[in-house]
């Protein structure tokens, strides 16, 4: 999916929301433990009570990693559900890899030719040559992780150089010679506040992918009042908000109405850049 | 395994070998390609033909999840396989994992409980938070990436604060908050040459997983003389130089021949410091 295609669905959908399928088995309904694959048996419920409110799913690897082959069968399968009934969906891998450059072509092969994913999201520490080999497949995208949403993000991610330029600029400065704004996107987590302006300096248009909306704190208005650009320029991501909204059998109605009140959030702060 | 085992190892086996399991299907030989599962019978071959020539096997996760469901049995299958016949084998999932606190402690479950693995490499860039869930199981390692063996190291990794202290330093100098040399090791390439000597006056004391060693061009000499220490302190890794060193019938010979000599090399630098 190019950057266009991903700006029409935004308008369209009134969304410009992404939702985190970081689907733990100890924390789904109970009675969906008896299904098969209770993994996929969530998501799938979770995607139909959803698709036509958000414009991107989000599993997060780890989720899934953790129950082995179980876990990536689900993952496949969730993927396969994604492109059959909703080809709009724009699908992001978080998975976070960055290797030498024989393995990032591994992991690239993995996530874009063996499970179609749209993007997938990329450590930067490594440099140049971990990143490029994801940047070999067209209309396939990079998220390089920029300032991350976790309070660990003051470790390293500020760090000044002699010249005062923090690392997170550094590499958002360096990262634009490996590819445009067609390939490339960043993560910049919502608790970072507002950072998004200094963000913006460096890539005004790009598009962002924010996590941390939610449970983890952030606020859309200033994220939106600081890093929306005019092709809107945010992939807002909610998971555990959404997703464990409830845990009875109908989960997916506390779902939905959660959801529903996060797209009218959104559609509210679109009307900026009509 | 404890540190003082992993020393043990060391001095009885005469060698600081890791060898990476970087199977790639396109490069083990043509033969094996008809059996059931090529990926596992190319490992075990491998492990066969140098257990008693190395203390650690370090299998390379991209190269297992690129085959999606059959890589991630295979990835079981080996290291139950080593577990069962070389119990005194280290086993490190080469993997740079590193998210948000929930995200990290199902990558520690994946790694530790679920596949039952000794050390994970993981990445800093997100900082503490990121990096503590890997810390909470006994027995279990983690392994910085601090310098690594590829060109894009130089991107970030040596970037210079205003008081001079390089993006690797505060990484080594931080990380000691959140373990001792008994849980964490660090990454260091040995294409890095002189610079072990500057990583050695933060973590005198700790292991150091180095690759880079065989096709990447770092020299086994020069890692020695500015890395080791008492307790030798190096786990150097070697992949392809090993694994591929033949791909005919009897490729394990062609293996066992080169593995042989790199252990020799390092019975050699061993005699330093007993």
């Amino acid at each position: 999916m190019n950057k266009q295609q991903l700006f029409e669905n935004i308008i369209r959908k009134q969304s410009f929301l992404c939702i985190g399928l970081d689907t733990d088995m100890k924390k789904i309904p109970p009675h969906l433990l008896l299904e098969e694959d209770p993994v996929f048996a969530f998501n799938k419920a979770i995607i139909d009570a959803t698709a036509d409110l958000c414009i991107a799913y989000k599993p997060n690897l780890a989720f899934y990693e953790c129950l082995g082959i179980k876990g990536w069968m689900a993952l496949e399968k969730t993927v396969h559900y994604i492109r059959e009934n909703y080809p709009d969906q724009f699908i992001i891998a978080d998975a976070k890899r960055g290797d030498i450059g024989n393995t990032s072509k591994m992991y690239a092969c993995s996530f874009f030719d063996e499970l179609n994913m749209d993007a997938l999201t990329v450590a930067p520490y490594m440099g140049e040559d971990s990143v490029k080999p994801f940047l070999l497949y067209p209309e396939k995208w990079v998220i390089l992780l920029t300032l991350t949403s976790n309070i660990g993000s003051q470790d390293f991610q500020l760090t000044k150089d002699k010249n005062g330029e923090r690392l997170f600029e550094k590499i958002l400065k360096k990262s634009q010679v490996w590819a445009n704004d067609e390939q490339m996107m960043y993560v910049v987590g919502a608790t970072q506040g507002k950072i998004f302006a200094d963000v913006r300096k460096y890539v005004p248009n790009h598009f962002l992918l924010v996590p941390g909306v939610g449970i983890q704190g952030g606020s859309l208005k200033k994220v939106c009042k600081y890093g929306m650009n005019k092709l809107c320029g945010l992939i807002v991501n909610s998971s555990r908000a959404i997703i464990y909204a409830d845990n009875s059998k109908n989960f997916t109605q506390a779902t939905r109405i959660v959801t529903k009140e996060i797209r009218r959030q959104m559609s509210e702060q679109l009307k900026k850049i009509r």
